[in-house]
């Protein structure tokens, strides 16, 4: 008698934070068989075996080979050329799928792919400030959202083992273009990251006792600087694929801050109370209710 | 034979996150006696009663009569009065101590009055993004740092029971000079807020359909701006009374984003790596690192 739930070899490529984090959620996944790894870096690789977020290593052509599903997490930089050099690899029945920050340079590079509809174009929306094998965390996806682009040009199987592996992660799925999914991103995701990274920069230039940083860090600095520790390995190749419409995010933010500058210049108490009344609205927006 | 170890009646004038949080940790304290809240908001005297955050409601002339310390937690626009009315009927031997965010305003309002040496200008930095007395939380100044203001201007007698009472709550103590402290906080606490409050109005402005803040929230978002929740009453009067340095802090914020804007337009690479490199010292420095 045949298996009636046959088991996927995964192959997990990078594993940093968010591809180890996938690798330890799926290590007791009655889905998986096989989990191999592909990653440059030997101390990675040697985390990741010690930390079972694969079962072995392997280089990435070989680990192509035998695998029912290829899950990408890398920079993305270096994400459209992997995923396409993947493709190439892959045997007809082969699901890939990216977990890339950003979607639009990733989807136009392999629209014209011939094997497009194995592939899907995802972005799981989770992660910490921390990077590595050694960052990545159990249950680290559990209720947050996945966008996945593009989805009509994926065959329904390869949506089908999308859909079941982020489920598995304990995701909610949704769905966007590409450009939509940059728009939204730049505004909610990377424009929170870059007023962090220059919130930590601006601290550090300016307070030449850093004695004085850590002392007074308990009063809401700690937790607005966190993302100002992410990788810019990762985060500047995101920042520059998205450079169009982040700039626009950056831009109304620096408009908005200018805004609230004049006020305070000018003691303006209302106005003051005006703009932290109107944010104080994201309480509400982010227990889901809407205004 | 007396008590060797007498206990001190206390005070608590504003039953909010800071006043109420002191009142709990101080409940079952050997230091204390009695302890009495004063606020004019009649449900918050409730959920102080409720919550044991203080043994009686009293208002605030009366409260001061036998009072051995009086706690102020009030809006900074309030504060020097209120500790300027409770000098003045104040015993002898009261201790007074406040817990505004700013200082110099305050200290310089009190700086002449006959009973200066009976208080002592504080500022335990601590908090969340909630208020009233319901937010209060047992031990939330544990391991945090206050700063005690002009302490040559307290009696050794004051800053004794000042010390006290924030080593009950688990804090380190350090001195600056009100200017000092302002300057200091308005990078590193005050431009925090600021930073976080523009955040959350510049994405609900932008965003016209607020499910999407929701869905894309666990990215980093929520933490970020997290503090835009903060109380409008509490930190209008905080940004106002301090607004020279913050607005110094504000512009040198703004500088450096648009440095960052500039390098983004230019697709610079290198010098997007400079900036999130230079950003992510933040890290050491937040461990107590000095680099």
């Amino acid at each position: 008698m045949s298996d009636p739930n046959p088991k996927f070899n995964l192959t997990i490529v990078g594993l940093g934070l968010i591809g180890g984090s996938i690798g330890l959620d799926l290590s007791n996944s009655p889905l998986i068989g096989y989990r191999t790894g592909v990653d440059k870096n030997q101390n990675h690789q040697q985390i990741a075996l010690q930390r079972g977020i694969v079962d072995k290593i392997s280089n990435l052509d070989s680990s192509i080979e035998n695998a029912d599903i290829v899950l990408l997490a890398l920079p993305v930089n270096i994400m459209a050329e992997t995923i396409e050099q993947v493709l190439n690899l892959a045997n007809s029945t082969c699901v890939v799928i990216d977990t890339g920050s950003t979607k639009s340079s990733i989807c136009k590079h392999l629209s014209d792919h011939p094997k497009r509809n194995q592939f899907v174009a995802t972005h799981p929306l989770a992660g910490t400030e921390n990077s590595g094998p050694q960052a990545a965390m159990a249950r680290m996806f559990e209720k947050k959202v996945t966008i996945i682009c593009e989805k009509e040009k994926s065959s329904s199987l390869a949506i089908e083992v999308a859909n079941t592996i982020f489920e598995a992660l304990g995701m909610k799925i949704i769905f966007m273009d590409p450009e939509e999914h940059d728009i939204h991103v730049a505004y909610v995701s990377h424009l929170s990251h870059v007023s962090s990274f220059l919130l930590g920069q601006t601290v550090l230039d300016i307070e030449k006792d850093k004695k004085n940083i850590f002392n007074l860090a308990g009063s809401g600095f700690a937790s607005t600087v966190r993302l100002a520790k992410s990788s810019p390995e990762m985060w500047v190749p995101i920042f520059e694929q998205n450079a169009v419409y982040l700039n626009q995010a950056l831009s109304e933010y620096i408009i908005h801050l200018q805004k609230f500058q004049n006020q305070l210049i000018n003691r303006n108490v209302d106005g003051l109370n005006k703009i932290l009344n109107e944010a104080n609205k994201i309480r509400k927006v982010l227990e889901g209710i809407t205004p």
